[in-house]
């Protein structure tokens, strides 16, 4: 059981070397997000629709978590923006080390604003603190209303949540009062916005969120 | 990182609960299927549309896996027929002991098929041998047509796949033929069927490879 045995030690030494990732970041005055979701729910098509609306005033590179494949990466660079692909080779979730060597490579004095996109998986990235400013989890309405309590770690760890896909609404049956209401009841710190990358709707609402964190979380 | 940390002696225990369990299912004539996919590609809502037209030639019985809550246990045993529920408490898959512990505690004699709901993961449950039969997976086309090589294991690892939601093909961009290409590079064996839980489409011939796959593996 994947829980047990990350274990204790292995867990702190997590924590210790994001601790190292969020005071390089810090230092170098760049604002830093962990894009969280299971497959398919968005991440880079989120990125795909945020960077150009941000590059005017921020400098922006990405970290792209995948098991296996460059597409992501692929997707992200053609914008002209530096990518780091971490290809994890069947693990399922980033983890501190893994982002600490991207930063290590990535030249930080050109950035102010990082976006990490985590592995696919609702589960395990929630228990990897990689150093973040922030964590935004994505659910797309087409997986279903009753996610929030199903897998509650994701939830809970999260700063924003953003409900992915509404274009999609008349289509599937997703409550999106009963999703919000049992979010909430998870964390009720947690904001949330609605978006589609499809359309459009809710980029500039989510584009204003990060712009409102970076200034409140004292970024550069 | 997880996949280090199960490491052998686990695999090697795990494995060895696995093929107990193989062994009690044969010696009962019950035929077994581990149902896989990511969170929310339907595989509830698969078995509420299955589990009415096979109960008339079977006798089912249900292992449900989830993190937390019993909701999809609740939906099942509406049906009529009998659930065991496994809550992982946050681990992000099924294992062998997990489910041998449900074998102990349904009703063996009283039952000829049994479908086991592992977690909704794209990652982790494909590296777990339950003792199942089969291995079936989903792949819901609102999650896109790139994930065949994005999460290969699962492919690798299963007979059969699903496509579900295929009633929303014309509101996403979802190349059938290109998930399916994909697929079998990784996969020559694999088995391909596009269903719609909602409309009814395609559940016809999935209860067709059901019966056809416990003819030929010599189920009772």
């Amino acid at each position: 059981m994947h829980e047990v045995h990350v274990g204790e030690d292995l867990r702190g030494r997590n924590e210790e070397i994001a601790g190292e990732n969020r005071k390089i970041l810090r230092e170098k005055g760049i604002v830093s997000f962990n894009l969280m979701s299971a497959p398919g729910a968005g991440k880079t098509s989120l990125l795909v629709s945020t960077i150009p609306l941000l590059r005017e005033r921020s400098r922006i590179a990405v970290i792209e978590g995948d098991l296996q494949t460059s597409r992501d990466a692929e997707r992200i660079a053609a914008l002209g923006i530096e990518v780091f692909q971490i290809e994890t080779g069947g693990v399922c979730h980033l983890d501190a080390a893994m982002v600490h060597s991207a930063l290590h490579a990535l030249d930080l004095d050109s950035i102010d604003m990082l976006f990490i996109e985590n592995v696919g998986n609702l589960v395990c990235p929630a228990e990897f603190d990689l150093g973040e400013d922030a964590r935004v989890m994505l659910l797309s309405v087409t997986e279903g209303d009753d996610k929030p309590k199903k897998y509650p770690l994701m939830f809970t760890e999260s700063r924003l949540l953003l409900l992915n896909k509404i274009d999609l609404l008349p289509h599937v049956e997703f409550d999106l009062e009963k999703a919000k209401g049992e979010a909430l009841d998870i964390n009720p710190k947690l904001e949330i916005r609605e978006i589609s990358c499809k359309t459009g709707k809710g980029i500039e609402e989510w584009i204003g969120w990060i712009e409102r964190f970076r200034e409140t979380s004292g970024g550069s």
